[in-house]
């Protein structure tokens, strides 16, 4: 059985049990469903309608969720123990979506207001983002700035806000009688939101709203600084240890002194294509070569068709001065597979020059396996 | 006959046909014009007045898009096959150009009505964006964190509209009764639009709604910040496999060293320059050299002209110590100069000091050349 | 005592004095008290009930400032001089936190309105905020760029204002009337907040508003670029600096040469961790190694438990193929941790060879250290 | 005469006419005075009281633009030629400064109106922006994919106001019945200025609009993505172009290796000083060394003064272990230092060890200096 990223939890508790049938594809089922419902549920005149279907569509997907729930907890008991699973991310949002509809109900709660909690399900959905690690991570790293900023998001609000009450509050006293109605505006203004809804008249008054608006500006463009740094640096950490895993399997790298090898690895790029993708179409201008990392492509020649699988690489002559095409190469299955860009290929070529020489030979031998009809391109 | 960059699928296809005159300018004339047509279709007063000759327009722009198309149509059948024109991107915009306003006028549907199909002409232009081709593949490389922050947008935007549904739906029933109603609020307010035509009035709602503003600067600073990176990243390689093209052409670049080459392709900045346009002005302060790749350049001497063609370079001197230019500089048509900064030379030679020696000997060369009245600086 | 890096100035000051107790828990909670009593104190029916209760908060807090301020100027007058107190930016905040109310109340300003002068005490907040120093710094490196984007944002503004006024002032006399009255529509639009109380409605003014938002997209973008830019270039100095002084501190870098000093610098990342954190957890996968800058871990082994003290490191198992954790590693006091990512230890070894030797000899004597029931992992 | 870098021009030509006094200072004083007096013009209570004197003012401004632009006719024609003079950006701004308002009036606009066209005078202050340059060059780098982002944005502006004109026309004719007046809406929606003042109401017309929100996020994403990648390499030229004319001052660096000195010329931050200001704090913690590029600084030792002129440095000791500043050190007159960072030094140590053996000498031979009463610190 494959591994499954998505929810790996479910799926190796039920690989031992009584579950037959594909867990992932119910919950994704109830997710998409139970939210169709909840959205339509609120609509009055469609819920007055069609209440009946509605309400069984909300049930079954609580069912679901109940069911999971209880799976996870079964298994769990004999993994990570009961408790490890309950105080996860995972656990907590399981039980709150198996748990909170009923609570409400129980609690007296009217039927439309107990199934909006039902909102709690998509939250489901949070662990399954794989680049969301990578979001969290970018938090981890840069949360001394990110803080500093929200520091001073909120100096800025607390102090507009004093100034502004003072200055309008005998113009406007229902909008601005009060410090926190007037964080209200100060918000809306510093994110520049602007509703508009509550706006200062005196002209001392929007003088101070023109240089929160101005703060904002600033702390904004601080904020996506820092979001943007930290990316960046986050992004290509993640990307050396994806690709590294993969390199160590395609065997042409082994011949690679350590230092190439960790050059490389950063220069590749990950490509993950399903069955029958097109990856090189013949007459199309290249810029790039592949390496196979898993799963296997076929060269589709005139005369006839050659499989290559993992490990082996293609494309290779776009970088060796031949950059038409020569076949359509197509995936026969699910394959991960490595790029090689021009540009990165020369910065490769420049620094070891070793590596030319392990390519050349590469393709003068690929040439000549051509020539009596092996693997082309 | 010259390339055409723009639309060089129809120049290819007309080149051995009946058509004698420019499609491409016929093109744009049909596309401004027709735009022009559109939008002062819908202004009454002046459709009222001009009906005939607005109309006169659209027809004639249909009839160059429909001409277009079939024109197009019959040569692919000689080429690539009709099928394989119809399924790119350009050919599903040409058939929805030439097809819609005719299918909707057949259908019944209001002649005015019909026309805003027209709307589907500017589409036309997108396949002649040359840099969108850059952007589609930033797209296509940050796919995974840009789909991640478009989930995270998708949850906050649903959480946060069931809640202030919750919230405000007494206070407000109008605008917060219903979840799929709160959306329109949750999207103006997470993007910072914030049109305020519907705003939260309970304190509670207006909590959610300032955390929802907060989460909407942090989404899009994350969302700039990964494709900022994405951008620069691509633009570099786009930019490097660009300009490899023309440094082959350049003799002078032949004699350094591999490394060398790919350093100096990297640091080359390119500049696409019309006829007559002036480079060097004698008397200002120059940064830069510049090396052409194609075209001619002119050097206005003091006592004659001094003709410069592919592959010759000029203005080295600003490199090599006198920074005053000493002679104006002048395009004699449409020419591609390839431009070496002085920060970018000095860091050449820093990595690589035999270019020194290159370039050196190459302005010892010219200066007596310039003394026997050879081409100047 | 140990060296508390928030307030020094107050700390060093009652070291020798008379105070035995805390001085910066009592700020704290005198700032949050006095920010919630400044809060609800303008709730005109909050107030009218507590006011008794808030008025009373607000003195105990102006109390506990001036104290502050008092003890400062004491101490000061025997370190630095007074006058050096009073100058710098935490004796200007100091001094007006404990005399605006007072002043203001003896001037005759009522009650409520004084006690908003509290707003100032909020200020005491940012010298605490430590990342507000490398801001600063930014903002001084980038002085001359960000002084240009605000030029360009005033010039924009001021003819903005001129044309809009001119183009509207007949349609809407009341809020185009006049140019500074303009500037208030202005400066909403150049920032996008868009209030949408004030509107253009000619055509004409419609235009000069949409160039001018479309200029305010142009100058928030550059003003996001320069101050990324500048961010990052100075986060990654203020990191060096920092992370230097503890890569003095582990003697296993002792031994590398000064150039794989500064490299590997550049690339720890470090780690502030409270007493009992989980560093490692057994069965989760590694993909970096720890050093111990200061503080403790204990390894928890299933037969014993090592601990390990400052200048040790652990997890470099991870970097060297097996990247299964094998232990749980908890702090036993407050440490700071030095990390090393897998991608920067692979460029590292590809830069520096000779680390490798260093980390392989460390890691086979600790394995047979391990046999022999050293410190594991 | 010193060379004053913001209106070269005028100074240039005025250097041998008859002007004695400085017209930078009556420029800069006209115009601040214009642009008062333009504020309060239009300020209809203010101007009923003061015409006379805001008339005066405005009336002395013109003379002076209209004198200015004269002299710089007057010398232009001996220097570069009138025309050479009128056909510069400069040149225009200077003829519309001077001519615009007498035309005005000529032309029988009313008093006020004619005034209003001295908003043209602010942009006198455009060619003295000296990082304006900076931003321009950014531009033009960036043309293709600036103005490919610029396409887009046209592009969804036009087709979204198409599909919201025809969703929406029936709903609210007045402001969504023509595709012209659904763009206003389009612009502000576009931008996520969002002034509320025209909203979408049906619900397929509100779709619409959250997507253009939402493609106004990306458009924007983009737009600051490209002017940031710009800016930072744009920067990082110009930056070491000023700081190699000054590196060249500096007889320290002409000991290094040519590929040394372009490193630290890359590392080195250019600092202006005014005089009297105070470069290092006795007691503070340094992190940074300084070579003096022009100008004096006053090294104040307990005992005694000593003066540092061009090509000294001082500071080194905080890069070589001794970070606490053993002196005050003031500028004497306007300097410029340039700031080698901790940071950057070790860089520069790892790369050039031969750089730590000259910083290691001076150090020594100053520190015996010191102890005999030389330069110190």
């Amino acid at each position: 059985m494959p591994k499954l990223p998505l929810i790996p939890r479910l799926i190796s508790e039920t690989r031992t049990g009584a579950a037959s049938w594909h867990p992932t594809t119910i919950t994704h089922v109830a997710l998409a469903a139970g939210l169709v419902a909840l959205l339509i549920l609120t609509v009055e005149p469609v819920y007055a309608q069609g209440r009946m279907w509605i309400e069984l569509v909300l049930w079954l997907c609580l069912v679901v969720f109940i069911w999971e729930w209880l799976v996870r907890l079964y298994y769990s008991r004999t993994h990570h123990g009961v408790m490890g699973y309950l105080t996860t991310a995972g656990g907590v949002i399981d039980t709150a979506s198996a748990l909170a509809v009923p609570i409400a109900l129980a609690c007296g709660v009217t039927t439309k207001s107990a199934w909006l909690f039902g909102a709690i399900w998509l939250l489901k959905l949070a662990p399954q983002l794989t680049s969301l690690k990578l979001l969290r991570r970018v938090i981890v790293v840069e949360a001394g700035p990110l803080a500093s900023v929200l520091a001073i998001f909120l100096l800025v609000l607390f102090v507009a806000s004093t100034l502004v009450h003072v200055l309008e509050r005998d113009e406007q006293p229902d909008v601005f009688g009060s410090v926190p109605a007037t964080l209200w505006w100060a918000v809306a203004t510093l994110t520049t939101t602007g509703y508009g809804d509550v706006v200062p008249h005196t002209p001392l008054g929007r003088l101070v709203a023109a240089i929160v608006m101005v703060c904002g500006l600033f702390i904004f463009g601080l904020w996506t600084g820092i979001i943007a740094t930290g990316f960046a640096a986050e992004n290509r950490r993640q990307n050396f240890i994806k690709t590294w895993e993969y390199v160590s399997k395609v065997p042409f790298f082994g011949r690679l002194a350590p230092g190439a090898i960790t050059d490389v690895t950063q220069m590749l790029r990950r490509l993950d294509l399903p069955p029958k993708a097109i990856v090189v179409r013949r007459g199309a201008i290249g810029d790039c070569m592949y390496f196979i990392a898993s799963g296997a492509v076929e060269v589709e020649l005139p005369d006839k068709r050659v499989r290559l699988g993992e490990g082996a690489f293609f494309g290779e002559l776009a970088l060796l001065g031949n950059n038409i095409r020569t076949a359509n190469v197509v995936t026969k299955e699910t394959s991960t597979l490595l790029v090689l860009d021009l540009v990165d290929f020369r910065l490769l070529m420049a620094r070891h020059p070793e590596l030319s020489k392990v390519i050349d030979a590469e393709a003068t031998r690929r040439m000549q396996e051509n020539l009596r009809g092996g693997p082309p391109q």
